[in-house]
């Protein structure tokens, strides 16, 4: 898994049968900083198809190795790519070459799972929310499945209802690094938040931004809570630990406002926010999804490993109340490894 | 198939048993001008992501009505998609999004065939001569399969070997469009070219250009053949029937300087250049590939429809003789139709 936020690579080794679930192995690796850059600038009118096709290789070839470093064996691989363009409900489009990750691992591959979904009438997201049911959802709990990722969503379990509550870590993270100019990307633990005051009266402005007022299904992403957002916050010149104090409690309140459940199972970069997990415990029952075996940091990384496990058996993958989908469908695309692999490479397997 | 031309989108229905292969229908259909219009821009570095995930679903949605169009019922589809960007051995892009055909259509579909091969050292292409093998290479004849699209290629048989010889229509055609103001597009029936005469002289310098002497594998295209050949025919200022008669016998010359076979099988375009073909069977035994039930204008479309055959059983489909690939492999991406349809769509496959 390779989120928009551009960071890297999530390599997830995981034991699937039938909805026993477990993970093995779990690692992050960053993307090589021209890779990065240059992911930054496909994504805009700048570059054409050419380097679009060569980014879809070279993202191949570090999957492959991404994977080759786990040095575990496995059946089957699931790589959701890295978006590079996302209209929901029109196109999309990921990238990194599954034939490549094919062809150095050995191993069949399942990739591109967003087109069918759009295909199929839906927004090509989200579509861990399928994941999320399956882990979850064999219980008569009112459970909602939160991830505080740059921006926070959650799944509402049993109904499969599931939308982007606001910013997750997104305004955090960009007060961290300005306040550090650049040198902190995030509020390690909370701490810094721990030392501020909640401003009362910017916090109720901010709640009334008309995104939190508009019903589900929704999403929201940078064009609302990115660049400019910040900029607001930092121009109303209250001290900057005030400032992340009371983002932080955006955060806390937007997800409690949203959650109306028995259990509320977290995951996501969040977690790992002493301060933000302990305001947000006392509104709503929330447990880590380590707790119920999932690795928070891992889950993502998961459910597309679920997710290929799913197309491998002609399964669908789609929860249409999340996505808005016509029908369940089967996702993903299957590219194949040149099946027993040394057999094919000492030439055995000419025909 | 989607030729490099941009002319259109031609379906075959293949009926294909072992290696028994049989044309059921054929039907080509030219792109609307504005998609014309926008893959040409789309291919330059001014369009940028965002166009390259838009004319993904365009092409998908224009795939799958041409191939509904044919009402006939179908169990697999092979879709080659449009290029978009190729570099041989490095990178390729075809696109047309698999999974809307799909789900249009109700039926499974292998795209994005050249990616493998590429993966596996291979230069991505020519992918045509592994069918040239098994629809002709039955025998002990020495045989060439020889296609006269906008360049010449030919597959030599029984090695498997590929290359282009060099022109094929694309000077000739130029020729006739600068010769009518663009009225016509291309010698219809070599009817021009009768009409002149060769000149030896042009000729011989033309033969000497070192694409012909360079050993096979090889390819070529606008970048040696392209406007600026043409220009430099028209600078001679010679007659321009007898510069056409000439451009016709420089593709003569060249393919049966080539070729040394007991039987060479013709497709392309070129076939239907009648005074082209006169010229050509007085040096090589040229036969039409419908004698071998093969309609020459449909042999591309029905390759891929044999190529995913082979993918859908797990068998390689290129030839490493001819792709450069250090072994074969099995091409192409499969996308999968929600079927049984109706099911699906009567929402009795939720799960």
């Amino acid at each position: 898994m390779s989120g928009t936020s551009l960071d890297g690579i999530d390599v997830a080794i995981v034991d699937i049968r039938g909805k026993r679930i477990k993970t093995i192995a779990f690692k992050s690796t960053p993307y090589p900083k021209a890779v990065r850059a240059a992911l930054l600038n496909v994504s805009t009118v700048a570059a054409g198809a050419k380097e679009v096709s060569r980014l879809n290789f070279v993202l191949g070839e570090l999957y492959a190795k991404a994977i080759l470093a786990m040095r575990e064996p496995v059946d089957l691989i699931g790589m959701h790519g890295q978006t590079i363009y996302h209209e929901g409900g029109k196109h999309t489009l990921q990238i990194g070459e599954a034939a490549v990750v094919a062809e150095r691992t050995g191993v069949d591959v399942i990739s591109n799972f967003r087109e069918a979904d759009i295909a199929a009438g839906g927004q090509g997201a989200p579509l861990v929310p399928y994941v999320d049911m399956l882990l979850f959802g064999g219980t008569k709990k009112r459970r909602v499945a939160l991830n505080i990722g740059g921006i926070a969503n959650i799944t509402v379990l049993p109904e499969g209802i599931a939308f982007d509550t606001g910013p997750g870590n997104m305004v955090i993270d960009a007060l961290v690094s300005h306040m550090t100019n650049g040198r902190q990307k995030f509020d390690r633990g909370g701490r810094i938040a721990r030392t501020g005051r909640v401003n009362e009266q910017l916090l109720r402005k901010l709640l009334k931004h008309p995104y939190f007022k508009r019903k589900a299904p929704k999403s929201c992403g940078r064009e609302e809570f990115g660049r400019e957002y910040t900029r607001m916050l930092i121009d109303t010149e209250l001290p900057l630990p005030d400032l992340l104090t009371t983002a932080t409690e955006l955060t806390v309140r937007t997800i409690a406002d949203a959650v109306e459940a028995d259990e509320v199972i977290a995951s996501g970069g969040g977690v790992h926010n002493r301060f933000l997990m302990e305001r947000l415990c006392l509104m709503v029952p929330v447990r880590s999804s380590a707790e119920f075996g999932i690795d928070p940091d891992a889950k993502e990384a998961i459910a597309f490993a679920v997710l290929a496990y799913q197309t491998a058996r002609r399964r669908p993958g789609n929860l249409p109340s999340a996505t808005g989908a016509r029908y369940p469908v089967i996702l993903g695309k299957r590219s194949f490894s040149q099946g027993p692999a040394t057999e094919v490479r000492r030439g055995r397997l000419r025909r």
